[in-house]
């Protein structure tokens, strides 16, 4: 069915029940309305979305299968939010679990603009795993600031990223900070040869993120990170699109994802609306995600799909360095690591620390 | 404590770890970093949320209060958003459930333009509650659409709206639609001299929604409808800033709030963020929320909140002719009553419907 969609939602309900709440989800995500309030066979053939499928999926819950017609979508990827989990998300037994999109509708996304190659090309580094520390905590002054990111930068780190609560407050300025970052992160290079890059966080409403992402060109910023879900899906596709030469890394602030499976949201929405990498809260961390979303979620960001380009998954959410092999074990090399505040624990040996975190990545055995 | 915020979260947990718990909200809403990480005492001082209550909230719940600094805010509404409910929304145990906000972070919001008082003045409907339909199902042709418009204002409705999933179809592009349906309803106001608004429902990225909004503006139209949750709350911001003239008519597509309180995101968040009427699910009707929750809603929507104006509830999912008087006693006349599919479930009597539903809105006897 070229011309339909399949959304997958897992529903929570009595078994006498999840026919009628399968139907409910079909009208609610097409025509939202009752049946004989359609006077048009038209619309009732084209229009009205149809359950395909409903399977049990452990006590009490369901995953239903549900066609959307394309036409109800056209070409703007916000309606596509719309039809596929607008107001079924309104509802606490649905959660919007799975997609398949055909590929005309998949046409309107160009995904990420970058992906797993070009993140390797820009730090020439073709096969080994990444990584990515964070400056923390947000409060710090931006010359503070600015000796971290040269810490990191000196001790191999690859990427090194705002914390996400760093904005454009009045004890770090925005571009006063890019700019003493940048300028500390390229005296790091010099020093040690060897490519690092550090990604400012760019938060705002549509308006100040074109005007931060403008700075941060000029400033020559090559990486940026953004949460999609907290600018919105729409800007930060906006942004992604006028400004292509970035490598986006999305970060899952306000990403709740209760109503949303974790593996479709981080690993499936936010590649086609443009990340290049995604960070995730990894299991055994600060939030309780199993090895199996995580499991599905870097495989849902890698796999192919149409020609989407493979997004890098970055599992973060306090991780620590002892877990390092574990967690190259577990994802193998297309794979960034972020360690945040566990680099700062022993604040008189952060390089030290830092420099165990690379040697750490480097040496492991990882399969490709 | 006029430079720091509080933020309620609703922690479902046992009892012995709650203390841990509420202390973990603090640390990820503030330097997401542990304690040790931070070495300048000013941070631990002035930038460290700090939990100011835990008090129990039912069977295995907590009421758990944080003070968020205003200085991690500073003057950005998204970081706002950040920082009060940010990577606490990963949690499935954390519900963000109210907000105490000074005024001097609340001066970043205009919030409505127009609320209640601006809608009133537009329709000429100084007292008694509003009526609001919908034009339903997507797929119909603009002249359908078009039609269905004038039918609904001849019978006296106030405000009719786009269903939320009308966007720019093949079968209803957007500008063919709004000059239709504007033009309708122009001969229904002709005719009956009462007034009656056209809102077209404005969805897609940031770029998009300007473009529309411009083009609405152009053909006369005075108030849309928008989906803040789904174009994004910061688009919206921008939206209504550079639009002020519109009446901002907020629709709950894709605001899934589990994870956010529903009385807090549509009764509070979607005000502050510039909705001059705010859609919302009904009890009763298609979707779960109780008579509490919905009182806590309208009454946050109208309730003094600092130099913002008051937004006008209208609820709405599923309503009935049947139930107009129980709505209208229990929201008082400040309410817009929508009634969406139920008006068409008759096809030969759609203006008898709607005739009725004004009608009856008119003659209830209603409080202040």
């Amino acid at each position: 069915m070229a011309d339909w969609l399949t959304a997958t939602y897992v529903v929570t309900c009595d078994e006498r029940d999840v026919a009628a709440r399968a139907a409910a989800i079909a009208s609610e995500q097409s025509v939202e309305c009752p049946l004989e309030a359609i006077g048009e066979q038209r619309i009732l053939d084209e229009i009205v979305a149809r359950v395909t499928s409903i399977a049990p999926a452990g006590a009490g819950r369901f995953r239903v299968e549900v066609a959307i017609a394309a036409q109800t979508i056209g070409t703007n990827p916000v309606q596509f939010i719309n039809m596929v989990f607008g107001n079924a998300s309104l509802w606490d037994d649905v959660q919007f679990a799975a997609l398949e999109v055909p590929d005309n509708v998949l046409a309107m996304f160009p995904g990420p603009r970058h992906g797993i190659d070009g993140i390797r090309r820009l730090l020439d580094a073709p096969e080994r795993p990444l990584t990515n520390a964070a400056m923390k905590p947000q409060g710090l002054h931006v010359p503070d600031l600015a000796t971290m990111c040269r810490t990191f930068a000196l001790a191999g780190v690859d990427i090194i990223k705002d914390d996400h609560g760093i904005d454009n407050q009045g004890y770090s300025p925005f571009v006063e900070r890019v700019r003493a970052c940048q300028a500390a992160i390229g005296e790091a290079v010099a020093a040690t040869g060897k490519p690092a890059l550090y990604a400012p966080n760019l938060i705002g409403t549509p308006r100040v993120l074109r005007e931060r992402a403008r700075i941060a060109r000029e400033e020559g910023v090559r990486v940026v990170l953004v949460a999609p879900m907290l600018v919105g899906l729409p800007a930060f596709f906006d942004l992604v699109d006028e400004f292509p030469d970035f490598v986006y890394l999305a970060h899952p602030s306000f990403g709740g994802a209760r109503h949303i499976a974790p593996e479709l949201l981080f690993g499936r929405l936010l590649r086609l609306f443009g990340s290049d990498a995604v960070i995730f809260v990894n299991v055994g961390g600060r939030f309780g995600y199993t090895h199996e979303t995580c499991a599905a979620l870097a495989g849902g960001a890698r796999a192919p799909w149409g020609r989407l380009r493979p997004a890098l998954p970055v599992p973060a959410g306090g991780m620590r360095l002892e877990r390092i092999e574990e967690i190259l074990e577990f994802y193998g090399r297309d794979t960034m690591l972020l360690i945040g505040g566990n680099l700062l624990i022993d604040q008189a040996h952060v390089q030290e620390r830092t420099r165990e975190f690379v040697d750490r990545v480097l040496s492991a055995g990882v399969r490709s």
